[in-house]
């Protein structure tokens, strides 16, 4: 098969993967707004972009399959496809977290509203703000960016933590929150990890562009 | 590359993953016992078996690497190598939740001990039985077995939201146990996502074994 025909096939699957990159970061988005705002109607809209996302995982590892079959990819390119079917797990993931947080957006719909003294709503900037970078990192081969999402990760922990220890107060204060802080809680773990799979993508564009693993390099004493 | 130095390559990052796969499944098995006779001394084995888990996904990255790079498999040795680049992700979180369980473990460990009407410990078997089924379709290329995995998932999900259930009521009628019972809900959400993990594990086997992609054919309506 001619070198050119191999370079298209290699630029399809990266456009394909970064329109499954796309629908991640909005469908993230759609989730944490249906939260904030209260707004049922998005959660629809994040249940079909998570089934288009999970449609586009499948397609990007056969296109993947297919790619390293017909061809003999070598050094870059090789690297680049492996990234391609490390990162796309990666994206179905986030597409199952905003999921998870648009169920708990519905079932917090339901309940007495709670003021809760913290800041969900900057959690999930951060998390779409990391998505993002991990996505520009990728379409851009930038590693330095990837490092970025990289340094953003700790600010994640704090936050998850402070909202786990606000909440636990809270629940003991006012046990009639219990049910409302829990949810939040369980937000806030989802955004954590959303922020983590913008991580591993981050990483894997590292070993795409660098060549070199950086994945476990970070501590991970207090994960989760 | 003479073809029998192939399969002698590809045995090797069979065997790499195997032992990898056999980590897994003892420190998921760890963290449970640490948890439930709270024994902390359990917990430091769980953070080096985690590390060494950490390792080996590096090193079958690597010699998947080399494989593809030197090689060209074609169909079923092409679909295991790319089977093995996806489950050592799963393996690998699977030793990421082990040690979040451990951590939470150490945590309840420091407060005053709450007898808890749910079953922690039969999720904890629950969750390595799909680990192991995982490993044995894995090892024996055995779809039928890999079958067996996926059906187990929905029980775990249905203990999962029944500790959830009665801890939120615990904590309601005993606010003093809130930060107890949150540990306890947390422990089990970590066992439910390592159901989750050996699931995916199932269908990347089915994937390799029957050419057949089953991942997300399974509503995952209320998933989490």
């Amino acid at each position: 098969m001619p070198r050119i025909h191999f370079h298209q096939q290699l630029a399809a699957l990266k456009d394909k993967l970064l329109a499954m990159a796309a629908l991640a970061h909005q469908v993230l988005e759609y989730s944490v707004t249906a939260y904030v705002k209260g707004d049922m109607s998005l959660c629809a809209h994040v249940l079909e972009i998570e089934a288009a996302i999970n449609a586009a995982e499948r397609e990007v590892d056969e296109m993947a399959y297919e790619l390293l079959s017909r061809e003999q990819p070598m050094a870059i390119d090789l690297r680049f496809i492996l990234s391609v079917i490390k990162i796309n797990g990666d994206l179905e993931r986030i597409g199952d977290q905003s999921v998870n947080i648009a169920q708990r957006a519905r079932t917090l719909d339901k309940l007495p509203r709670v003021s809760l003294p913290v800041d969900i709503v900057r959690m999930g900037e951060h998390a779409g703000k990391m998505t993002q970078l991990a996505i520009q990192a990728l379409v851009e081969g930038d590693a330095a960016i990837a490092d970025q999402v990289l340094a953003m990760d700790d600010e994640m922990d704090l936050m998850n933590r402070e909202v786990q220890d606000v909440m636990v107060e809270l629940m003991q204060e006012k046990p009639e929150t219990t049910d409302y802080a829990l949810n939040a809680i369980i937000i806030a773990r989802n955004l954590e990890r959303s922020g983590d799979h913008a991580t591993n993508i981050a990483e894997d564009v590292i070993f795409w562009v660098r060549g070199s693993d950086v994945r476990h390099k970070f501590a991970l004493a207090d994960a989760d």
